[in-house]
């Protein structure tokens, strides 16, 4: 579960859009619906969308499937994109809102064509159905 | 739950797309999962732009959310995005496959900003967390 | 008189857009000033594309004029386009809100280099002028 | 009532897209019908886009509502928007043509937006259904 | 042989550019051909959308291959391309006119990449090349 | 019976894109065909666009018709379709293959405009179709 | 002889763009060579888009011909455009600079399209063979 | 000081966008500022962009730099940009709100590229600072 | 003097559009008028766009100036602008007709940026005053 | 006051551009004039949007208002746009250059439109006027 | 090695642009280069595409691979693309100068998309890699 | 030599489109050919854009050219562009791949305009060659 730029600012930035959990409250529920589904879920944030592309390349082989938000990241990172693609994983990728009601520059997804696919629009919700649909890729019935 | 044009076709019609369930198969499940999360689904499908508009606008009163795949016409009709922006219930889009992995024409969603949000990717998976995402709206924690 | 999709949620539907009359009160109107006019006024309102076409062909030989509201399929449906450019009657588009108001997609309109003129942002004052247009077209002076 | 650029050609400039009544004919006609509906018509025409600007800050105060049409500024002019954005008055647009069935250059109008509404493509009818427009505008039923 | 959109105007619908046949005189026509290269032709026109995919659907199995002139729905109909698409037949794109020589919005066929091919330009005879043509794919020397 | 550049290959070229038949195998076909339909066919093929050009031009009043493929040159050639214009025959275009199925640089086609039609997606039956479609323009039933 | 804005800072602004003439040298040479072809010239410069319209309007029955060198205006101003063609007099744009190797926003002449013809890119050469080519307009050999 | 088209309004049009002060206000503020830094202070405001560029012209040799808010014609005038270019002093483009966060049409500045700078959104302050800016220019450290 | 593709048509083709006079007449004039201004003119036409190339070419050292008419190659060959450019004398691009006027893909010239200047849309004329302009050129006053 | 990717090059890289004064140098002159101003003022700069970022957040409780050069990343970086609307702080955006009077691909701004406001093209004196520009708006006349 | 057109010119034309060695001067180096990769090396140079055409089909069974250079038909040429990718050799696409650092229409190449892959921008040193480039695809360590 | 983001997957990120070999197997052969060239090659590798900048600025005074593969900031980062073009070194950008046969957002490089020249599509012989070719820029004979 990775959360890109911005995503630390949760339940403070424009909650207006985007919801008052903070990014802890969303990782908690996130372990405990997991545990649910009997998964462990690892959950890190970072600003930085070369810690986020090592990060991915580190997930190789120690996980079954990322979640990831790529924040801004997701209208323009050509790097992030090629990260998902090189490391062959299945990847969700989460919005909170709906990009699509938003700013022109955010109705375009660089990084979705290499996902297996997206949930947005949810607030917190994206990431639970997330973390559901990338389990439905790792055992699917 | 709406399904849009050529959704009849499910399960015979590009599988490599698509996957192998057939439609009936799928409202099998949703309505399953229905009942587990406490709502009642009412599922329907048809090729007509018209009738569609005409189910939406009938929902209104009778059911507390939508759950529409619009096929094709996602990508073009208008029409359909104001029946859904008129009723003013939530409304949650799905697609089986990843559309921003697709040809150019569907990377644009004409319907989606007038949604609550989307699911997109995960085959007959997308259905069934479309459902959790609308319950969600209804009933949200 | 001819009203596209969504119409029949008139006065229901986003009223602080379209008005808080109902379609039967803006036919209602529209006879009244037909009466006074000196011209007789049929009105009809279908969601589906297909239905309005076969009433354009339909009106050929029987009304001298159209006057029409092709709702969302105004900035979609070349096959609309083609209805009313095949029946060769003098045609008025009429839209309740100010298109070129509201979002990109509604600026453009398919239909309305085959009709005689336009009417558009003065709510049900737009189907009112249109007839007036349309018997300008009939009768002019 | 304001007349942009050219129209003062108006019966003279090709007839067979503008008709043959002069702009002397056209403004005896609207005064006419102002009387029957209980208002009176002032009517002005400028090739000069400041001085149109001009007329539209000096109808503040003094006018109920506006109907123009621009001409040629109509797609090119900023400055007559921002004009009909400051003065806060009902201003209708009309022309005499039907803008969408000439040349690609004439179908974007940068005044539409600002204006509460349109009417286009009846000749010398746009501007008498554009002052009936904007009468229904200063006293809506 | 499918008809789209307005082609039951045909030969009385702006007959310089479509001719003056009818539709019965060319479905006379293209039954004739059929019959003399040993191939059975069904013939049916809709203006509805959903009806040509329905048709499209119930061909499966019953026929070898499709002709269609989707008329305006060429330029703009996603889910009749996948209907196209879906049904995996040979399927002929048939236009009367040359639609390159025509607006610039009906320069782009939405259907004709998920076709084998297409013929336009040659009125009827378009759609007796196209007969002509499908029946090539379905026994090819 | 005008091949342009890149034809000479035929049937070595990327066959699963053009076919097995080499030129010469399509023009005895076409010169068969003519023999049946009552017509002399000519054919010539060349890499130079001038050289096509100097053919067009010289078979103005030796030719009744002309059936043209102009390869790579469709998508780029304002001369050749100065060409086409300038000598006032009926042409037809012909493709091999299904030009819209393939990159998105051959959708355009700057010489159909200025043809009589075309014929497309049918490999070696193209050409046989255009030769018939040819013939129908000389002397039209 | 219409020169449009600026160009009464010819000779001194941006000469190497412009030349060295001023606007009275050029004017003094049109004169002569007018003279020369037995016409009267006259000769006009403003910053004004509305007193160039104006002028336009006023050279309708006084003049035989107009030679136009827009300047700013020729990238944008449809009123400018409408006014040429309003008149029907044979009109000559001309540009002391080349603009097709300017700037960009200099590439597109919305003025071009309804005059009869253009010279451009020979300094004052420009202005004298504008000249010529009207007078070969009025008295084509 | 050049103000542009529609500044006259300034403290009455649209105050949420513009702030309450009026021009005459922000004049004398201005030559405040100016006799602070030891330079003159001229302030014009005119509709017409021919009026602004008479102005423009005059300033040379009589001023050091400008300091111009073009309004509307920011977005559409060569003639004005060209006008800068030409009189080749220090200017700098001065907006009261911020362009970028407005209108799509408000975010290209044409006459931006032909200044020495920009200060923009800083409602009477953009003023103020455009001021210093000029005169940094004039007598940079 | 070079014509390029399809100009040996001259006066048969299209006539309306490009007028009566055979390349031979205007080539008569030609020389008649260089006669007149003291140089000789050599007239060659190709519709080979390498033919045309090795002229330019070979015209280094041996003329003082160049004057084509590239035909159709105008709006595509960035092969023939290097060759202009290559070879660095005085070029001016000539077009019988207004090429603004015409097809959307007649209005950007390739060429033209790399030539002095050019002369359009008074048919022969258009040559005789290229000459001219050509001469200006070579003896500026 | 944040400056962004390649501005510690500031002085040494491409003088012509940006100008001689080092990153040290401007940082001096922009606490003298805040210490002039009454206003702390805290300087950084780093290569990595990350950080940026970070920083951007740091702020939040800690300054009043921020000041930020985001070089490179101005016309590509939706996450520092996101960052600076998160923190909602009066922001000022500068540039040492005019970015309209470079490439095409520096004329966008990404950030500016979540910005106050927004001073370029006078070299350090931007950054200078940005404080300015900050502190007119912490505490506004 | 296939030069294309204007490559004649080398060592005289633009020389700022591409160096001061002739052609003859780079094939020289070129075949001494070849002949110490252990290759022998032919060399070519046409204006006319028809003739580099015919040339690349002839390289088939008697070349390994192709370096080309296509000059200006690079950011044109649909029919030299379908030369190159129907032979099926290795070819490298060389060029002098660096297009991404020219005019806009120098930017894009169609044929780069066929080739094995590019070298641009090194002057002659260019065609040297390119020549290793080619021979590294003959023999891969 | 610098490596951008994700190249540390070299030899394992789809192989089929960038070979087997990983990055310390081509460090390896750069090296060994840097000391055949004569020249100290120093080889690294970063995820992070901030981190490549900041290589890029230690390079000025220690190194005599760069080499980089930027990876997928080749077709975003402005800021990687302004490094490179700020330390004005000879610089070659290198591909594995060739991006003009990959997706259409890979055509575009942002960073080749500010390089010297490019090597594309040649696997690990593109970094071999890129290595030459900046020798070349070094000692050019």
């Amino acid at each position: 579960m990775l959360h890109g730029p911005n995503l630390n600012l949760l339940g403070t930035r424009e909650p207006e859009v985007y919801g008052r959990d903070t990014l802890a409250d969303v990782d908690r529920e996130l372990k405990a619906l997991g545990k649910e589904l009997g998964v462990a879920v690892e959950c890190k944030q970072s600003n930085h969308e070369g810690e986020l592309i090592d990060w991915i390349h580190a997930a190789r082989g120690r996980c079954a499937a990322l979640v990831i938000n790529p924040g801004g990241l997701t209208h323009t990172s050509v790097a992030l994109r090629d990260a998902i693609a090189g490391v062959a994983l299945p990847c969700v990728e989460v919005h909170l809102s709906n990009i699509h009601a938003r700013e022109e520059l955010r109705h375009r997804s660089v990084t979705a064509a290499v996902c297996t696919g997206a949930v947005l629009g949810f607030g917190k919700h994206s990431y639970l159905l997330g973390l559901r649909a990338a389990v439905s890729r790792i055992a699917p019935t």
